[in-house]
């Protein structure tokens, strides 16, 4: 019998029972493990594996035609060495995260507009202090770059909060969401800083996408502007950031994705002025409504895999996205 | 000619321009003041005060016809002999808080589902940690006591942003805002509260509000409901609301208001266990959108009152708001 190996370190037995009501409708087999390592020894026996990973274990799943990685990004497995055959295919859970990660970039942005970290410490010492200067997601210019399924609907939410106008940029000027007041190419983003009050980045790692958020862009920003990032830490230059940061040539940041992680215990990020650090927790599977996505997206593309349609969530290796 | 106080401690030079044209306009001369204490003294030369102040300043005004008050919270001036006649008018400023508050309410109701306070104490032990079981506003169900200005620009936001279901708890059971899936009145918050994710109070105080989250109807709240109150702290049985959070009856709590304020720095709300407390900060004049609308709702009721007809944000004193 055909076989899929599933990493279930996040189901319900709600989602086991989807899963192999699926399967057996289409004529698979369902082992399910609860990591990693538990994996290890039987890759050679499956065709489909469902879940994340380390590239080895890819690698080894000498019989694999299908992986269907739990999370969004998928940079670990960008080298086409990692595949056991360039046939092997790739999709991602992209639109799973929209949800959770949304919730993340308006909770961490609030905090920045409201002064949130600064309150906070005046409580910490029983302090009653009331007013800081404020600002509003009302009538700020945000600039999202990325315009999947994150910065779409986070660009829903900062709409319906009555944002002055949000401007997505994405690799090529295709149509977006209606949630976007205009849509930019990449190379447009200079003109555009300038103006934005809050720059939310919601970009996979990819050659295009790798060190976006340059010194010399980071200079363009005014020197009211919050930088939110919640794709990938390399999106950024890192170091330029934190300069500016602690020179107040910025109003703030909040980092969810940095390089590297874990962070180190003595890295300076810790310490950066003004920045909402978090531990690449804004996505992940803590939310119900990921999982159940995440499940859905999977038994969606088993139907089409097995009736050999194409796959709806297949990753272009080249773009990697 | 008859004559204007403003305390002007919120205001900028634009805003002295809108006030000084539409009372040269309706033939007033006005007098700016920087703080309550500025005016003592002078109190009986005005016809009209706006701003915020003591009530021992409204008693000593004796020739004034209409105290426009710069917030929307009119308890202090809920005793007819705080007024120097029975006939002097009282308006209020709500509907310039909504914005900022219902933007505080969103903060705050993230930070608990998402678990913000504990991802922050890792953090600030240089610890990674990326996993917590958190929650969504997609998918809760949430009721919200107070349907005015504040609670219905929360509930557009909610709406937005996927809730289940939002209830709107009034007085009276009369039609509000579209936002709202269903409106019931003050007696049937019973039949609410179990079936409640998230309870939002932004209610006036007034006789029929003060304790209206009683003992009693903290326990019909399920164990994973948050509670976040924005309006006045003598809405809730604090002591019983601290006892079902450090016995974690209840999921967890925001308070911006509470009883007495400013808190002692004794006070056991502080130390009170996954509670985000703030100093009354959700509203005052921290937000600029705020300040604007206050003094478009002042110059509004100007052109009113120098034509003889009604306020439009009248206060009716028996009533409270």
């Amino acid at each position: 019998m055909r076989k899929i190996a599933v990493i279930d370190d996040f189901m319900t037995p709600a989602h086991h029972l989807k899963i192999d009501d699926i399967a057996r409708k289409t004529g698979f087999d369902v082992s399910y493990f609860s990591n990693e390592d538990a994996l290890r020894g039987h890759e050679t026996e499956f065709e489909i594996l469902y879940g994340h990973c380390a590239p080895d274990i890819l690698k080894a799943s000498r019989n694999l035609k299908w992986f269907c990685c739990s999370y969004a990004g998928v940079d670990p497995y960008q080298k086409e060495e990692v595949f056991p055959s360039p046939e092997t295919l790739l999709t991602n859970s992209s639109g799973a995260y929209g949800i959770t990660i949304a919730e993340h970039i308006l909770m961490v942005t609030l905090m920045l507009l409201r002064r949130m970290p600064e309150f906070q410490s005046i409580v910490a010492q029983h302090r009653w202090q009331q007013t800081l200067p404020m600002r509003s997601i009302c009538g700020s210019t945000i600039t999202v770059l990325g315009t999947g399924d994150i910065g779409t609907n986070f660009a829903r939410r900062a709409r319906a909060m009555g944002a002055k106008a949000i401007w997505g940029v994405r690799r090529s000027k295709k149509a977006a969401d209606p949630a976007f007041d205009e849509i930019y190419a990449h190379d447009e983003i200079d003109t555009l800083l300038p103006q934005t009050d809050i720059l939310v980045l919601a970009l996979p790692s990819t050659p295009d996408t790798r060190g976006i958020l340059s010194k010399e862009r980071i200079a363009l920003l005014p020197p009211h502007a919050y930088v939110v990032n919640v794709g990938r830490g390399s999106a950024i230059d890192q170091e330029a950031l934190m300069e500016a940061l602690n020179a107040e040539r910025l109003a703030g940041a909040a980092l969810d994705v940095m390089v590297p992680e874990p962070l180190p215990a003595d890295h300076p990020l810790w310490n950066t002025k003004n920045l909402i650090l978090t531990p690449h927790c804004s996505g992940n599977m803590s939310l119900g409504i990921t999982c159940d996505l995440d499940v859905d997206m999977f038994c969606e593309d088993l139907q089409n895999y097995a009736a050999g349609r194409s796959l709806a969530h297949l990753v272009n290796r080249k773009l990697g996205y």
